[in-house]
Protein backbone atom coordinates (compact mmCIF):
# COMPACT_ATOMS: atom_id res chain seq x y z
CA UNK A 1 0.00 0.00 0.00
CA UNK A 2 2.32 2.17 -0.87
CA UNK A 3 1.13 5.82 -1.87
CA UNK A 4 2.23 8.52 -3.38
CA UNK A 5 1.58 11.22 -0.96
CA UNK A 6 2.56 9.24 2.06
CA UNK A 7 6.29 8.88 1.07
CA UNK A 8 9.40 11.49 -0.81
CA UNK A 9 12.23 10.71 -2.17
CA UNK A 10 15.15 12.14 -1.00
CA UNK A 11 18.77 12.91 -2.28
CA UNK A 12 21.10 12.54 0.80
CA UNK A 13 24.52 11.05 1.81
CA UNK A 14 25.41 7.66 3.16
CA UNK A 15 28.05 6.83 5.37
CA UNK A 16 30.01 4.44 4.96
CA UNK A 17 33.71 2.88 5.67
CA UNK A 18 35.14 6.28 6.33
CA UNK A 19 33.53 7.36 3.02
CA UNK A 20 30.62 9.73 1.73
CA UNK A 21 28.56 8.46 -1.19
CA UNK A 22 25.47 10.13 -2.53
CA UNK A 23 22.11 8.09 -2.15
CA UNK A 24 18.48 8.07 -2.75
CA UNK A 25 16.39 7.59 0.09
CA UNK A 26 12.32 7.55 1.01
CA UNK A 27 11.13 9.02 3.86
CA UNK A 28 7.90 9.41 5.33
CA UNK A 29 5.99 12.10 4.78
CA UNK A 30 4.53 14.13 8.23
CA UNK A 31 2.41 17.45 7.50
CA UNK A 32 -0.29 18.74 10.22
CA UNK A 33 -3.84 17.78 9.80
CA UNK A 34 -6.37 19.65 11.21
CA UNK A 35 -9.56 18.21 12.10
CA UNK A 36 -12.97 20.76 12.16
CA UNK A 37 -16.28 20.15 12.97
CA UNK A 38 -19.81 21.94 11.74
CA UNK A 39 -23.06 21.83 13.75
CA UNK A 40 -26.20 23.56 14.21
CA UNK A 41 -26.66 25.40 17.26
CA UNK A 42 -29.11 27.52 18.35
CA UNK A 43 -30.49 27.58 14.76
CA UNK A 44 -26.82 28.79 13.48
CA UNK A 45 -24.39 26.34 11.94
CA UNK A 46 -20.93 27.00 14.16
CA UNK A 47 -17.93 25.37 12.85
CA UNK A 48 -15.08 24.60 15.13
CA UNK A 49 -11.53 23.61 14.81
CA UNK A 50 -10.96 20.02 17.13
CA UNK A 51 -7.68 19.27 16.88
CA UNK A 52 -4.46 19.58 14.75
CA UNK A 53 -2.38 16.35 14.54
CA UNK A 54 0.78 15.78 12.77
CA UNK A 55 0.40 12.81 10.01
CA UNK A 56 0.92 11.19 7.16
CA UNK A 57 -1.32 12.00 4.52
CA UNK A 58 -3.64 9.88 3.17
CA UNK A 59 -6.97 8.61 4.74
CA UNK A 60 -7.86 11.98 6.36
CA UNK A 61 -11.34 11.63 6.07
CA UNK A 62 -10.69 8.30 8.37
CA UNK A 63 -8.52 10.38 10.42
CA UNK A 64 -10.90 12.68 11.24
CA UNK A 65 -13.73 10.54 11.82
CA UNK A 66 -11.53 8.23 13.69
CA UNK A 67 -10.30 11.12 16.25
CA UNK A 68 -13.85 13.26 16.84
CA UNK A 69 -15.46 9.30 17.45
CA UNK A 70 -12.33 8.01 19.92
CA UNK A 71 -12.97 11.36 21.60
CA UNK A 72 -16.76 10.33 21.99
CA UNK A 73 -17.54 13.77 20.14
CA UNK A 74 -20.15 11.56 17.75
CA UNK A 75 -21.50 8.01 18.57
CA UNK A 76 -22.44 7.07 15.41
CA UNK A 77 -21.86 7.20 11.57
CA UNK A 78 -25.29 8.21 10.82
CA UNK A 79 -24.55 11.28 12.77
CA UNK A 80 -22.71 12.97 10.24
CA UNK A 81 -24.22 15.11 6.91
CA UNK A 82 -20.51 14.94 4.96
CA UNK A 83 -16.71 15.26 5.44
CA UNK A 84 -14.32 17.09 2.91
CA UNK A 85 -10.68 16.51 2.18
CA UNK A 86 -8.47 17.30 -0.40
CA UNK A 87 -6.51 19.60 -2.18
CA UNK A 88 -9.46 22.40 -1.88
CA UNK A 89 -9.68 22.41 1.99
CA UNK A 90 -5.33 22.01 2.21
CA UNK A 91 -4.34 20.46 5.25
CA UNK A 92 -7.67 20.10 6.68
CA UNK A 93 -10.60 17.67 7.38
CA UNK A 94 -14.12 19.41 8.04
CA UNK A 95 -16.76 17.20 9.08
CA UNK A 96 -20.15 18.50 9.32
CA UNK A 97 -23.34 16.81 11.37
CA UNK A 98 -26.76 16.90 10.45
CA UNK A 99 -28.69 19.88 11.51
CA UNK A 100 -30.61 18.09 14.68
CA UNK A 101 -27.12 16.41 15.93
CA UNK A 102 -25.38 17.82 18.77
CA UNK A 103 -21.37 16.67 19.21
CA UNK A 104 -20.15 15.99 22.30
CA UNK A 105 -17.63 18.55 22.92
CA UNK A 106 -15.38 18.43 25.98
CA UNK A 107 -16.08 20.93 28.46
CA UNK A 108 -12.52 22.48 29.15
CA UNK A 109 -9.03 22.25 26.71
CA UNK A 110 -7.91 19.98 29.20
CA UNK A 111 -9.50 17.02 27.85
CA UNK A 112 -6.99 17.45 24.75
CA UNK A 113 -3.85 16.78 26.02
CA UNK A 114 -0.70 18.73 23.95
CA UNK A 115 2.45 17.11 22.84
CA UNK A 116 3.82 20.32 21.23
CA UNK A 117 2.94 23.55 19.70
CA UNK A 118 2.93 23.18 16.25
CA UNK A 119 0.81 25.98 13.60
CA UNK A 120 -1.76 24.95 11.15
CA UNK A 121 0.74 24.06 8.05
CA UNK A 122 4.31 22.51 7.87
CA UNK A 123 5.23 26.02 6.31
CA UNK A 124 3.98 28.30 8.77
CA UNK A 125 5.57 26.40 11.07
CA UNK A 126 8.78 26.51 9.37
CA UNK A 127 8.46 30.10 9.77
CA UNK A 128 7.60 30.56 12.90
CA UNK A 129 10.59 28.51 14.51
CA UNK A 130 12.79 30.96 12.60
CA UNK A 131 11.13 33.69 14.56
CA UNK A 132 10.60 32.25 17.78
CA UNK A 133 14.35 30.79 18.60
CA UNK A 134 16.34 33.09 20.58
CA UNK A 135 19.80 31.36 18.89
CA UNK A 136 20.37 32.48 15.47
CA UNK A 137 23.39 31.50 13.39
CA UNK A 138 26.27 32.34 16.10
CA UNK A 139 29.25 29.85 16.36
CA UNK A 140 28.68 28.14 13.45
CA UNK A 141 31.96 27.12 12.57
CA UNK A 142 31.63 24.02 14.12
CA UNK A 143 32.33 20.47 13.15
CA UNK A 144 32.32 16.63 14.27
CA UNK A 145 34.06 13.73 13.27
CA UNK A 146 32.20 11.22 11.57
CA UNK A 147 33.69 8.50 13.80
CA UNK A 148 32.55 10.21 17.02
CA UNK A 149 28.86 9.84 15.51
CA UNK A 150 29.47 6.14 15.26
CA UNK A 151 30.69 6.01 18.64
CA UNK A 152 27.37 6.99 20.04
CA UNK A 153 25.54 4.18 20.01
CA UNK A 154 27.40 2.10 21.98
CA UNK A 155 27.72 5.12 24.43
CA UNK A 156 23.39 4.68 24.22
CA UNK A 157 22.81 1.19 25.30
CA UNK A 158 25.36 1.57 28.13
CA UNK A 159 23.24 4.54 29.89
CA UNK A 160 20.11 3.78 28.69
CA UNK A 161 19.29 1.52 31.48
CA UNK A 162 15.00 1.69 31.56
CA UNK A 163 15.02 1.19 28.16
CA UNK A 164 16.77 -2.09 28.29
CA UNK A 165 15.03 -3.25 31.81
CA UNK A 166 11.64 -2.41 30.20
CA UNK A 167 11.61 -1.62 26.67
CA UNK A 168 9.03 0.84 26.64
CA UNK A 169 11.43 4.36 26.93
CA UNK A 170 12.59 6.83 24.19
CA UNK A 171 15.82 8.69 25.03
CA UNK A 172 17.56 11.78 24.61
CA UNK A 173 21.15 12.25 25.27
CA UNK A 174 23.75 14.83 25.07
CA UNK A 175 27.04 15.06 24.16
CA UNK A 176 29.87 17.30 23.17
CA UNK A 177 31.73 17.42 20.14
CA UNK A 178 34.03 14.69 21.17
CA UNK A 179 31.66 12.25 21.61
CA UNK A 180 31.58 12.82 25.85
CA UNK A 181 28.01 11.60 27.26
CA UNK A 182 26.75 14.97 29.27
CA UNK A 183 23.11 13.21 30.06
CA UNK A 184 20.45 11.37 29.38
CA UNK A 185 16.65 11.59 29.62
CA UNK A 186 14.75 8.83 29.49
CA UNK A 187 10.03 8.97 28.79
CA UNK A 188 7.38 7.43 27.48
CA UNK A 189 7.02 10.22 24.79
CA UNK A 190 10.04 11.17 22.90
CA UNK A 191 9.24 14.81 23.28
CA UNK A 192 8.85 14.51 27.05
CA UNK A 193 12.61 12.74 26.63
CA UNK A 194 14.42 16.48 25.16
CA UNK A 195 12.18 18.46 27.18
CA UNK A 196 13.69 17.35 30.41
CA UNK A 197 17.24 17.46 28.54
CA UNK A 198 16.70 20.88 27.55
CA UNK A 199 14.53 21.77 30.32
CA UNK A 200 17.78 21.01 32.83
CA UNK A 201 20.13 22.82 30.91
CA UNK A 202 18.20 25.69 30.22
CA UNK A 203 17.82 25.74 33.92
CA UNK A 204 21.89 26.02 34.32
CA UNK A 205 21.86 28.05 31.90
CA UNK A 206 23.76 26.27 29.61
CA UNK A 207 21.80 27.42 26.56
CA UNK A 208 22.01 27.61 23.11
CA UNK A 209 23.93 24.06 22.82
CA UNK A 210 25.45 24.90 20.02
CA UNK A 211 28.55 22.62 20.59
CA UNK A 212 26.72 19.85 21.74
CA UNK A 213 25.40 16.47 19.72
CA UNK A 214 22.40 15.79 20.32
CA UNK A 215 21.16 11.62 19.68
CA UNK A 216 18.02 10.71 19.99
CA UNK A 217 16.82 6.66 20.45
CA UNK A 218 14.36 6.77 18.12
CA UNK A 219 12.80 8.29 14.69
CA UNK A 220 13.08 12.16 14.45
CA UNK A 221 10.20 13.69 13.76
CA UNK A 222 9.17 17.51 13.28
CA UNK A 223 8.26 18.69 16.94
CA UNK A 224 11.85 16.67 17.95
CA UNK A 225 14.18 19.16 16.08
CA UNK A 226 11.73 22.35 16.50
CA UNK A 227 12.43 21.67 19.99
CA UNK A 228 16.11 20.66 19.31
CA UNK A 229 16.31 24.26 17.22
CA UNK A 230 14.59 26.34 20.12
CA UNK A 231 17.65 25.25 21.98
CA UNK A 232 20.37 25.94 19.39
CA UNK A 233 21.20 22.47 18.58
CA UNK A 234 23.36 22.26 15.40
CA UNK A 235 23.83 18.21 15.51
CA UNK A 236 21.58 15.59 15.86
CA UNK A 237 21.79 12.28 15.14
CA UNK A 238 19.18 9.52 15.24
CA UNK A 239 19.21 6.03 15.78
CA UNK A 240 15.79 5.68 13.72
CA UNK A 241 13.95 7.57 10.54
CA UNK A 242 13.55 11.23 9.63
CA UNK A 243 10.32 12.14 8.66
CA UNK A 244 10.23 14.46 5.64
CA UNK A 245 9.20 17.51 7.90
CA UNK A 246 11.82 17.33 9.83
CA UNK A 247 14.32 16.97 7.22
CA UNK A 248 12.97 20.25 5.74
CA UNK A 249 13.20 21.86 9.27
CA UNK A 250 16.67 20.33 9.52
CA UNK A 251 17.78 22.51 6.64
CA UNK A 252 16.15 25.75 7.44
CA UNK A 253 17.55 25.53 10.54
CA UNK A 254 20.94 24.97 9.60
CA UNK A 255 20.84 21.69 11.58
CA UNK A 256 23.00 19.04 10.73
CA UNK A 257 20.82 15.84 10.57
CA UNK A 258 22.05 12.02 10.75
CA UNK A 259 19.83 9.20 10.47
CA UNK A 260 19.73 5.74 11.19
CA UNK A 261 22.87 6.03 13.15
CA UNK A 262 24.75 2.32 13.43
CA UNK A 263 27.85 1.03 14.88
CA UNK A 264 29.51 1.34 11.15
CA UNK A 265 27.00 3.62 9.40
CA UNK A 266 24.67 6.86 9.13
CA UNK A 267 22.59 8.62 6.32
CA UNK A 268 23.19 12.10 6.34
CA UNK A 269 19.76 14.60 5.53
CA UNK A 270 21.08 18.01 5.62
CA UNK A 271 24.18 19.71 6.86
CA UNK A 272 26.84 16.69 5.83
CA UNK A 273 29.14 19.90 5.22
CA UNK A 274 29.92 19.92 9.19
CA UNK A 275 31.37 16.03 9.06
CA UNK A 276 34.80 15.78 8.84
CA UNK A 277 37.17 12.88 9.29
CA UNK A 278 35.54 11.65 5.74
CA UNK B 1 19.77 5.53 36.12
CA UNK B 2 16.75 3.28 37.01
CA UNK B 3 14.53 5.10 39.46
CA UNK B 4 11.60 3.78 41.54
CA UNK B 5 8.64 6.11 40.21
CA UNK B 6 10.51 5.12 36.32
CA UNK B 7 9.60 1.16 36.32
CA UNK B 8 7.10 -0.72 38.10
CA UNK B 9 7.17 -4.56 38.60
CA UNK B 10 4.29 -6.96 37.56
CA UNK B 11 3.38 -10.24 37.73
CA UNK B 12 2.54 -11.10 34.08
CA UNK B 13 1.76 -14.37 32.16
CA UNK B 14 4.77 -15.33 29.54
CA UNK B 15 3.79 -17.70 25.97
CA UNK B 16 6.40 -19.67 24.73
CA UNK B 17 6.33 -23.17 23.16
CA UNK B 18 2.70 -23.62 23.61
CA UNK B 19 3.04 -23.20 27.09
CA UNK B 20 1.79 -20.19 29.38
CA UNK B 21 4.26 -19.53 32.78
CA UNK B 22 3.92 -17.00 35.55
CA UNK B 23 7.40 -14.39 34.92
CA UNK B 24 7.47 -11.20 36.27
CA UNK B 25 7.94 -8.20 33.82
CA UNK B 26 9.23 -4.35 34.32
CA UNK B 27 7.05 -2.21 32.87
CA UNK B 28 8.07 1.71 32.26
CA UNK B 29 5.09 3.82 34.56
CA UNK B 30 3.47 6.52 32.10
CA UNK B 31 1.17 9.24 33.78
CA UNK B 32 -0.25 12.31 33.08
CA UNK B 33 1.78 15.66 34.06
CA UNK B 34 -0.01 18.74 33.70
CA UNK B 35 2.16 21.86 33.51
CA UNK B 36 0.54 25.40 34.76
CA UNK B 37 2.40 28.73 34.85
CA UNK B 38 1.48 31.69 37.04
CA UNK B 39 2.21 35.17 36.42
CA UNK B 40 1.12 38.49 37.37
CA UNK B 41 -1.14 40.08 35.02
CA UNK B 42 -3.13 43.76 35.20
CA UNK B 43 -1.40 43.37 38.77
CA UNK B 44 -3.04 40.07 39.81
CA UNK B 45 -1.54 36.88 39.63
CA UNK B 46 -2.86 34.53 37.76
CA UNK B 47 -2.55 30.91 37.00
CA UNK B 48 -3.06 29.50 33.84
CA UNK B 49 -2.86 25.59 32.59
CA UNK B 50 -0.52 25.38 29.53
CA UNK B 51 -0.82 21.40 28.92
CA UNK B 52 -1.70 17.81 29.75
CA UNK B 53 1.03 15.72 28.42
CA UNK B 54 1.32 11.73 29.33
CA UNK B 55 4.71 11.16 30.78
CA UNK B 56 7.19 8.92 32.82
CA UNK B 57 7.53 10.53 36.06
CA UNK B 58 10.73 12.02 37.31
CA UNK B 59 12.40 15.18 36.43
CA UNK B 60 9.12 16.87 36.88
CA UNK B 61 10.39 20.18 36.62
CA UNK B 62 13.23 19.97 33.86
CA UNK B 63 9.96 18.28 31.62
CA UNK B 64 7.70 21.40 32.43
CA UNK B 65 10.39 24.24 32.12
CA UNK B 66 11.75 22.08 28.90
CA UNK B 67 8.48 22.25 27.28
CA UNK B 68 7.30 26.17 28.24
CA UNK B 69 10.67 27.26 26.58
CA UNK B 70 10.39 24.91 23.51
CA UNK B 71 6.91 26.48 22.93
CA UNK B 72 8.61 29.97 23.42
CA UNK B 73 6.53 30.81 26.42
CA UNK B 74 10.00 31.44 28.14
CA UNK B 75 13.18 32.41 27.49
CA UNK B 76 15.48 32.70 29.91
CA UNK B 77 15.75 30.49 33.27
CA UNK B 78 16.11 34.17 35.19
CA UNK B 79 12.22 34.76 34.34
CA UNK B 80 11.50 31.95 36.89
CA UNK B 81 10.80 32.87 40.54
CA UNK B 82 9.90 29.19 41.70
CA UNK B 83 8.85 25.85 40.48
CA UNK B 84 6.92 23.27 42.35
CA UNK B 85 6.17 19.49 41.98
CA UNK B 86 6.15 16.56 44.10
CA UNK B 87 3.78 14.63 46.04
CA UNK B 88 1.99 17.63 47.33
CA UNK B 89 1.06 18.64 43.83
CA UNK B 90 0.13 15.30 42.65
CA UNK B 91 0.64 14.87 38.80
CA UNK B 92 1.17 18.64 38.31
CA UNK B 93 3.94 21.38 37.59
CA UNK B 94 3.66 24.77 38.94
CA UNK B 95 6.17 27.50 37.67
CA UNK B 96 5.43 30.28 38.69
CA UNK B 97 7.55 33.84 36.81
CA UNK B 98 8.46 36.79 38.18
CA UNK B 99 6.62 39.67 39.22
CA UNK B 100 7.43 41.90 35.97
CA UNK B 101 8.34 38.71 33.43
CA UNK B 102 4.96 38.40 30.82
CA UNK B 103 4.68 34.70 29.19
CA UNK B 104 4.58 34.89 25.48
CA UNK B 105 1.53 32.32 25.54
CA UNK B 106 0.38 31.23 22.12
CA UNK B 107 -2.20 33.58 20.82
CA UNK B 108 -4.47 30.80 19.74
CA UNK B 109 -5.56 27.19 21.04
CA UNK B 110 -4.90 26.54 17.75
CA UNK B 111 -0.84 26.49 18.66
CA UNK B 112 -1.15 23.59 20.34
CA UNK B 113 -1.63 20.52 18.40
CA UNK B 114 -3.20 17.38 20.57
CA UNK B 115 -2.68 13.68 20.03
CA UNK B 116 -5.37 12.61 21.70
CA UNK B 117 -8.17 13.29 24.76
CA UNK B 118 -7.21 12.57 28.61
CA UNK B 119 -8.31 13.32 31.80
CA UNK B 120 -5.38 15.00 34.32
CA UNK B 121 -4.97 12.22 36.45
CA UNK B 122 -4.82 8.54 35.12
CA UNK B 123 -7.46 6.99 37.42
CA UNK B 124 -10.32 9.68 36.43
CA UNK B 125 -9.17 8.94 32.51
CA UNK B 126 -9.99 5.25 32.89
CA UNK B 127 -12.99 6.06 34.98
CA UNK B 128 -14.28 8.62 31.91
CA UNK B 129 -13.68 5.95 29.64
CA UNK B 130 -16.04 3.41 30.87
CA UNK B 131 -18.36 6.18 30.90
CA UNK B 132 -17.71 7.26 27.30
CA UNK B 133 -17.27 4.09 25.67
CA UNK B 134 -20.82 3.04 23.40
CA UNK B 135 -19.61 -0.50 23.89
CA UNK B 136 -20.54 -2.58 27.37
CA UNK B 137 -19.14 -6.08 27.76
CA UNK B 138 -21.47 -7.90 24.58
CA UNK B 139 -20.20 -10.53 23.26
CA UNK B 140 -17.63 -11.60 26.20
CA UNK B 141 -17.50 -15.39 25.51
CA UNK B 142 -14.82 -14.77 22.53
CA UNK B 143 -11.51 -16.62 22.38
CA UNK B 144 -8.57 -16.75 20.42
CA UNK B 145 -5.67 -19.65 19.72
CA UNK B 146 -2.63 -18.84 21.25
CA UNK B 147 -0.88 -19.86 17.59
CA UNK B 148 -3.22 -17.57 15.84
CA UNK B 149 -1.28 -14.62 17.61
CA UNK B 150 1.95 -15.85 16.68
CA UNK B 151 1.22 -15.65 13.12
CA UNK B 152 -0.05 -12.04 12.65
CA UNK B 153 3.91 -10.57 12.61
CA UNK B 154 4.50 -12.26 9.56
CA UNK B 155 1.33 -10.71 8.73
CA UNK B 156 2.51 -7.19 9.46
CA UNK B 157 5.70 -7.13 7.92
CA UNK B 158 3.67 -8.61 4.35
CA UNK B 159 1.15 -5.70 4.65
CA UNK B 160 3.31 -2.55 6.06
CA UNK B 161 4.91 -1.88 3.13
CA UNK B 162 5.54 1.95 3.87
CA UNK B 163 7.34 0.98 6.82
CA UNK B 164 9.64 -0.93 5.13
CA UNK B 165 10.37 1.04 2.47
CA UNK B 166 11.35 4.52 4.91
CA UNK B 167 11.37 2.80 8.42
CA UNK B 168 9.38 5.68 9.54
CA UNK B 169 6.03 5.01 10.34
CA UNK B 170 3.82 2.72 12.68
CA UNK B 171 1.02 0.75 11.93
CA UNK B 172 -1.97 -0.46 13.32
CA UNK B 173 -4.20 -3.72 11.60
CA UNK B 174 -6.68 -5.46 12.41
CA UNK B 175 -7.52 -9.22 11.96
CA UNK B 176 -10.45 -11.69 12.49
CA UNK B 177 -10.65 -14.47 15.14
CA UNK B 178 -9.16 -16.66 12.73
CA UNK B 179 -5.93 -14.48 12.12
CA UNK B 180 -7.45 -13.54 8.99
CA UNK B 181 -5.89 -10.16 7.59
CA UNK B 182 -8.21 -6.81 7.43
CA UNK B 183 -7.06 -3.82 7.05
CA UNK B 184 -3.83 -1.94 7.83
CA UNK B 185 -3.13 1.91 8.21
CA UNK B 186 0.48 3.16 8.37
CA UNK B 187 1.29 6.99 9.88
CA UNK B 188 4.10 9.02 11.55
CA UNK B 189 2.03 8.93 14.75
CA UNK B 190 0.85 5.92 16.15
CA UNK B 191 -2.10 6.75 17.39
CA UNK B 192 -3.22 8.66 13.56
CA UNK B 193 -3.00 5.07 12.27
CA UNK B 194 -5.49 3.39 14.87
CA UNK B 195 -7.93 6.53 14.57
CA UNK B 196 -7.40 6.11 10.72
CA UNK B 197 -8.13 1.99 11.07
CA UNK B 198 -11.34 2.84 13.04
CA UNK B 199 -12.60 5.80 11.09
CA UNK B 200 -12.74 3.44 8.27
CA UNK B 201 -14.70 1.00 9.93
CA UNK B 202 -16.91 3.47 11.98
CA UNK B 203 -17.68 5.12 8.45
CA UNK B 204 -18.80 1.47 7.51
CA UNK B 205 -20.85 0.92 10.66
CA UNK B 206 -18.89 -2.09 11.54
CA UNK B 207 -18.54 -0.89 15.35
CA UNK B 208 -18.46 -2.49 17.86
CA UNK B 209 -15.16 -4.79 17.26
CA UNK B 210 -15.23 -7.37 19.24
CA UNK B 211 -14.85 -9.56 17.41
CA UNK B 212 -11.53 -8.69 15.87
CA UNK B 213 -7.66 -8.88 16.80
CA UNK B 214 -5.55 -5.29 17.01
CA UNK B 215 -2.41 -5.48 16.26
CA UNK B 216 0.16 -2.68 17.25
CA UNK B 217 3.65 -2.25 15.61
CA UNK B 218 5.25 -0.56 18.03
CA UNK B 219 4.61 0.31 21.66
CA UNK B 220 1.24 0.09 23.59
CA UNK B 221 0.38 3.08 25.44
CA UNK B 222 -2.55 4.58 27.31
CA UNK B 223 -3.73 6.28 24.31
CA UNK B 224 -4.24 3.54 21.92
CA UNK B 225 -5.63 1.07 24.39
CA UNK B 226 -8.17 4.03 24.78
CA UNK B 227 -9.17 4.40 21.49
CA UNK B 228 -9.23 0.81 21.06
CA UNK B 229 -11.91 0.62 24.26
CA UNK B 230 -13.96 3.59 22.77
CA UNK B 231 -14.67 0.95 19.48
CA UNK B 232 -15.08 -2.03 21.83
CA UNK B 233 -11.76 -4.32 20.70
CA UNK B 234 -11.09 -6.68 23.24
CA UNK B 235 -7.88 -8.36 22.09
CA UNK B 236 -4.84 -6.42 21.61
CA UNK B 237 -1.39 -7.74 20.30
CA UNK B 238 1.81 -5.31 19.99
CA UNK B 239 5.07 -5.73 19.00
CA UNK B 240 6.59 -3.43 21.73
CA UNK B 241 5.98 -3.40 25.23
CA UNK B 242 2.66 -1.49 26.88
CA UNK B 243 3.22 0.40 29.40
CA UNK B 244 2.00 0.81 33.34
CA UNK B 245 -1.32 2.68 32.37
CA UNK B 246 -2.19 0.62 29.04
CA UNK B 247 -1.87 -2.45 31.46
CA UNK B 248 -3.90 -0.64 33.98
CA UNK B 249 -6.83 0.28 31.57
CA UNK B 250 -6.60 -3.12 29.19
CA UNK B 251 -7.57 -4.78 32.75
CA UNK B 252 -10.11 -1.98 33.50
CA UNK B 253 -11.74 -2.68 29.88
CA UNK B 254 -12.23 -6.17 30.10
CA UNK B 255 -9.36 -5.89 27.19
CA UNK B 256 -6.80 -9.11 26.22
CA UNK B 257 -3.17 -7.49 26.12
CA UNK B 258 -0.47 -9.48 24.38
CA UNK B 259 3.16 -7.75 23.88
CA UNK B 260 6.72 -8.14 22.99
CA UNK B 261 4.92 -10.48 20.25
CA UNK B 262 7.58 -12.57 18.52
CA UNK B 263 6.90 -15.50 15.70
CA UNK B 264 7.52 -18.40 19.04
CA UNK B 265 6.61 -15.95 21.97
CA UNK B 266 4.42 -13.10 23.58
CA UNK B 267 3.67 -11.87 26.95
CA UNK B 268 0.48 -11.24 28.36
CA UNK B 269 -0.59 -8.56 30.53
CA UNK B 270 -4.07 -8.96 30.67
CA UNK B 271 -7.06 -11.02 29.89
CA UNK B 272 -5.00 -14.64 29.68
CA UNK B 273 -8.10 -16.25 29.98
CA UNK B 274 -9.62 -15.32 26.85
CA UNK B 275 -6.15 -17.72 25.05
CA UNK B 276 -6.83 -21.31 23.89
CA UNK B 277 -4.77 -23.71 22.52
CA UNK B 278 -2.15 -23.90 25.24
Amino acid sequence: MIEADSIVRKEIKHFSANKIIDKDDLLAIEEPLEVQISYVSDGVRVRKSISVTMRTPGQDKELGVGFIFTEGIIRHPKQIESIRSGPLEGNKVLIALKDNEIPNLPSTERNFYTTSSCGVCGKSSIDAIKTVSAYGKQNDRITVDSRILLRLTRELEKQQSIFLSTGGLHASALFDLEGRFLMLREDVGRHNALDKVLGALFLQDELPLDNKILLLSGRASFELIQKAAMAGIRIIAAIGAPSSLAVDLAEESNITLAGFLRRDTFNIYSGHERLTGI
